[in-house]
């Protein structure tokens, strides 16, 4: 899907060698602190600092130029200042370095001749085949070799334990702040990477080779903006096919966020509503704070996938519990009861009891431990629910209590498929011992829910993806756009293209005088719609511009005066190429189909409710073209379209598939034109009994296609 | 507006003797806990153990019963067997005690039986004036007077903070939770009230006596039903006008959380949007998570009120001030760029700055703190900006930094009308300095923003308050509804009702026959609606039994036999009337407007976008009746209405006022005929330049008007 070739971060995540050109003798130094890191946490490779007169720097032997290193070199830090970067990076292409990290700013975020030296230096990499970092970058690490790459006083506090958590960030400051908040929660990583400007390597080719990487489980990205939108969906598909998750922070979201994106780092933050639907269609967790990152990384670190929706609430509190099922129902989990033996167990331990689900053990609990158990083993064994989600209150500083819950969360964790999430108050060991065993635990009540819902959330996701189609680039459409113009396409053009397509059209034809009207409307027979045809208007009934159900010849000779005398008045710009009669066709629907390209992830499409309002109603989705069918159907659900086909109102039941079939041909036109094919709507697209059709198409094209 | 007498907590939560009876010898049973948290927390008071046989109870003399008190006692904590409720509560009422709380279960909650025992227990004590708390609950704590009426475990381990944030909460589990999190928060408490069955105090009547508490600020509240609206929409309206915020948490907001709630305590969660207007209507600040319960609670105790909506964001890092920007947008905050002179102020002391807004200091931060310093002191004291958002990630653990930020932070408290809230990771002991400078301190950036979008969200809530109208019980209306039978009224007589109550409704008669609607239309001119006349039939449509815009007297006699025939086939159950013959009304906006009697809080209306798909829509809103007309104007604005009245797509400009006032009428006309007036539905209400005019409308009557 994307032209870009594959990076690898080998040689930059895992050299056996590195040297660090700046180095310096100043521990605190931009140039000081990766040789302090290195040694300090007892990096495996060798380590060559680099310095035109120290002999030696922090108690290392230095030399004072790659071309002195009695070895060839892996991995380089590159530290100079800027004046002197271009000529580090080309000593790293002469002695054959395979990947450099480059720390020094000022290049294309300060402007013009700053993104020219960053493209001579990508120029120089590329064509040695050598990975960069950067530059304007923080840099890297991998905490299983203690590789640390990096400039970041936020490593010298301690590191986070090696774990399965790979994280990326484009932007430095925000890798710092979340690489300190992993070491303050314990939580594990395998490589932190900061991309700043993303001469080389993007936020797209960590994550791609993160799903490659043996070491690396989930993946938290932080974006602000993407250069290669086809990149990024291609790194996230692999990491969906591979079963990795990908929690994703994606700022600019809004105008105000946009604006500081772009006065930040000079990224187009894009428009977000296709960031949104790439990540669905990714199945990548889009988290909207630090906090939820962080929470939403760990779970799928630390917890199996739950087999199923059904969720057993077990609680002391009917309070807390009622908290908690009012989440599960908003998430979509479902909360099955027990069965009447399962309830019989559980209120012979407690008679005031409940076992709707919530299972609420109430205040009895105090009193007799036992039923909380029976409650919980009864859930976690049964085969019935996917997650149990206990809460306990502060009942784990008891040690009587504790050791129960202990025991109940070791065999659940014993089950295949069946999650247990703990809300309450304990110590950090005891959270340790439960996170052992898989078991999360939260002092919120409704996290626990969440957490089950996002693991579930994912699973469907990995297990419903589609087949995703490719672009046919020889499509047979390709001929009716080629070698066409820029600008609008006239209707009847546009008409002839969908009929070309195979989407029907509303049966029509092409009047120059009120007589011709009428002789149309004969030949169509029953009652017409009459509109004017310009490529000028947009919106034809706000000009007067459109009669509906049209009868009879005096009528259509009326419309077609009418019509033509109010755009005279009302649009006398508009240049009028004549007046459109076609044949009523009655609606069960009227839905919008609509593609244009987007900067960042190409053809998109987006469809829904259509009709003059649709703007107004906004009850519309969007999806990257080419979409696969059960895509469509999934997004015609959600819109809650399929319900208003289906003998709405005692209207006729008409299947979506023609629908779904217009929606996917129009993706596929979409995804083969490319940029040629600058927008096109279709608007309104008529659903009825007979199939779908085109009403009204506006279609933009932009020169020829590429 | 609520019948229901203000009840004094005064002697429950300010007693000068508390006796308990039911006293154990035992400290960790329920009768021994209250004597030793009582004693053990220092209670200024006397406190008088009653217990049959011991003369001593935990080292304090007790009495055999209360008729041996030598001395009047305020407060009786009653903890006795469920059989000897009653006659402790006899005793009680017999010496004159003033209040009582009791903690036995076993009443309502437990079946017929409780209940009639827990009825006869609450006329005993309104007999004689004495205030009750409970049944089944967990007590009550005044801090401040280390007034432990308790016997939850939760209060063993240590007490919160005395302080200004007032707690009540329905649960007693989900209250021992929340004391215990107050406790490790730190959150300072004035008064700690669980309500349990309710049988005297609700949770409305705490949150009354507390906006009249001189120790309480700030209100949190965690309900999970309502057995008295009127009386909640009360005390919220008390606490909004005393300038007291109310935190609530409302559970059973969903199905599954309301089949919860109702195995729980047996609370009927009651409709969760009508709760959601209620709370809005009175400025309360819903908690979805017990993390924002405390996270609200807290902010608005601590903090002071940002003067505007205007925000300053500073940060050193950009991608974190993007995320910040984009939350602010969300809550609707302004960021506002630094002017020119300001700017230049930044920029001279950190070159890479930007000051569109984030002000991003950028990592020169870190070689020089004075941007910082100065973009922080530009923004508190030029007056543009009612709050300061400051991103610190780390910074504050190195001391220069803290020292920088401290003196900052003291220079904005200063500032009347500017809030400061600071995102960063600090100790403890520099967030507890902060927090005393009125300063709010979060580890998550996002928060930050939220704090100030909270903050001015209750003030704007507080300004805007609107004078509620009163119900007119002696509307004109009266007459129309008194003396009716059960059941829906005919359309021609919720047509003349309407009329009586001024409002329009399109010109129409009845017909019997076809000549007759002939003779109908041919006097209304133009073309007409005809439709058929059954209190049986509320989709019309649906059974053919409307034709529109029919013209002359061949398709008027046509639509009557078709429809009549039409009827009789889809709807031959239905009793008809006739067919009603309506001049057809072109509207701008097909409006509805319908009132229900909601069983917590009485009358409410619905309106918004209307036609035959309205449920499908759902672009309606909900308000409690009668409503003032500028909070109409608001929910028109927040549909996208008024701007589909004015002028949209080339269409006429029409001003909301007619349909203003037509449901401000109708929201008169549901209060003042009360529960009589079971249901009214006024689907279309036509809107356009000549005004409103109800083109159908179904009233249900309940009998006569009480």
């Amino acid at each position: 899907m994307s032209i870009r070739p594959t990076i690898s971060l080998d040689a930059l995540m895992r050299p056996r060698s590195v040297a660090i050109i700046g180095a310096s003798t100043q521990a605190q130094k931009v140039g000081g602190m990766p040789v302090r890191l290195l040694r300090e946490y007892g990096f495996e490779g060798r380590i060559l600092p680099v310095h035109p007169e120290a002999n030696e720097i922090q108690g290392l032997p230095a030399v004072p130029s790659l071309r002195h290193a009695d070895a060839p070199v892996d991995m380089a830090i590159v530290c100079v200042p800027r004046a002197s970067v271009q000529q580090a990076i080309a000593d790293c292409v002469d002695t054959g370095v395979k990947a450099a990290v480059v720390f020094t700013g000022g290049f294309a975020e300060a402007g013009d001749s700053g993104l020219a030296d960053q493209q001579a230096m990508v120029a120089l990499a590329n064509g040695a085949g050598m990975t960069l970092l950067g530059p304007n970058c923080l840099g890297a690490i991998n905490l299983k070799q203690r590789m640390f790459a990096t400039f970041t006083p936020a490593a010298l506090a301690g590191a986070p334990p090696a774990g399965s958590i790979g994280m990326v960030s484009q932007s430095g400051a925000f890798g710092a702040y979340a690489y300190t908040l992993a070491r303050q929660q314990g939580l594990g990583l395998s490589h932190w990477i900061t991309t700043g400007n993303e001469a080389g390597v993007q936020v797209a080719d960590a994550i791609d080779w993160m799903v490659r990487d043996p070491d690396t489980r989930v993946i938290l990205a932080y974006l602000e903006g993407c250069k290669d939108g086809p990149a990024l969906v291609g790194a996230l598909r692999a990491a969906l096919e591979a079963g990795k998750p990908v929690v994703v922070t994606k700022v600019g979201r809004t105008a105000a966020g946009a604006r500081a994106a772009l006065s930040h780092t000079a990224s187009m933050a894009g428009e977000d509503t296709v960031f949104d639907a790439v990540f669905e269609e990714c199945g990548a967790i889009r988290a909207h704070t630090i906090e939820e990152f962080f929470r939403y990384g760990q779970l799928f670190a630390q917890a199996p996938i739950p087999r199923n929706n059904a969720v057993a609430i077990v609680t002391g509190s009917g309070g807390v519990g009622t908290l908690m099922a009012d989440r599960a129902e908003d998430l979509g989990l479902e909360l099955p009861p027990f069965t009447e033996a399962e309830s019989a167990q559980v209120t012979t331990e407690a008679s005031l009891a409940t076992t709707i689900n919530p299972i609420d053990v109430t205040g009895q609990v105090m009193s007799n431990l036992k039923v909380f158990e029976v409650a919980c083993d009864i859930a976690a064994t049964n085969g019935r629910y996917g997650g149990l989600a206990l809460f306990t209150a502060a009942g784990a500083l008891a040690p009587h209590f504790w050791a129960m819950l202990e025991q109940c969360a070791r065999r659940a964790g014993q089950q295949a498929g069946v999650t247990t999430t703990v809300a309450g108050i304990m110590s950090a060991a005891q959270r340790k011992i439960l996170a052992e065993m898989g078991c999360l635990v939260y002092e919120e009540p409704t996290h626990a829910i969440e957490a089950l819902a996002m693991l579930r959330c994912y699973a469907t996701a990995r297990e419903q993806r589609p087949a995703w189609p490719q672009a046919d680039l020889k499509a047979k459409t390709q001929p009716t756009l080629q070698g066409q113009p820029s600008g609008s396409l006239s209707e009847a053009a546009a008409m002839q293209l969908l009929q070309d397509l195979g989407i029907p059209t509303v049966p029509q034809g092409v009047a120059h005088s009120a007589e011709a009207a009428v002789a149309i409307a004969e030949q169509l027979g029953g009652p017409v719609a009459v509109k004017v045809l310009s490529a000028d208007i947009a919106h034809k009934s706000d000009v007067g511009g459109v009669r509906l159900n049209v009868q009879g010849a005096d009528a259509v000779r009326a419309a077609f005066n009418d019509i033509t005398a109010s755009v005279a008045v009302r649009a006398p710009q508009a240049r009028v190429q004549g007046v459109v009669v076609a044949r009523m066709v009655k609606p069960v629907l009227e839905c919008v189909v609509a593609s244009r390209v987007d900067p960042v992830f190409g053809p998109v499409l987006t469809f829904g409710l259509g009709g003059t309002d649709v703007e107004w109603h906004q009850r519309i989705v969007l999806a990257t073209a080419p979409v696969p069918p059960e895509r469509v159907r999934a997004l015609l659900e959600r819109l809650d379209l399929t319900r208003r086909l289906d003998g709405w109102r005692g209207g006729p039941r008409v299947t979506p598939e023609a629908l779904v079939a217009c929606i996917c041909a129009i993706g596929q036109l979409a995804a083969s034109a490319g940029p040629a094919l600058q927008s096109l709507e279709i608007n309104p697209l008529m659903v009825n009994e007979d199939g779908v059709f085109a009403a009204d198409a506006l279609i933009q094209l932009e020169g020829d296609p590429a």
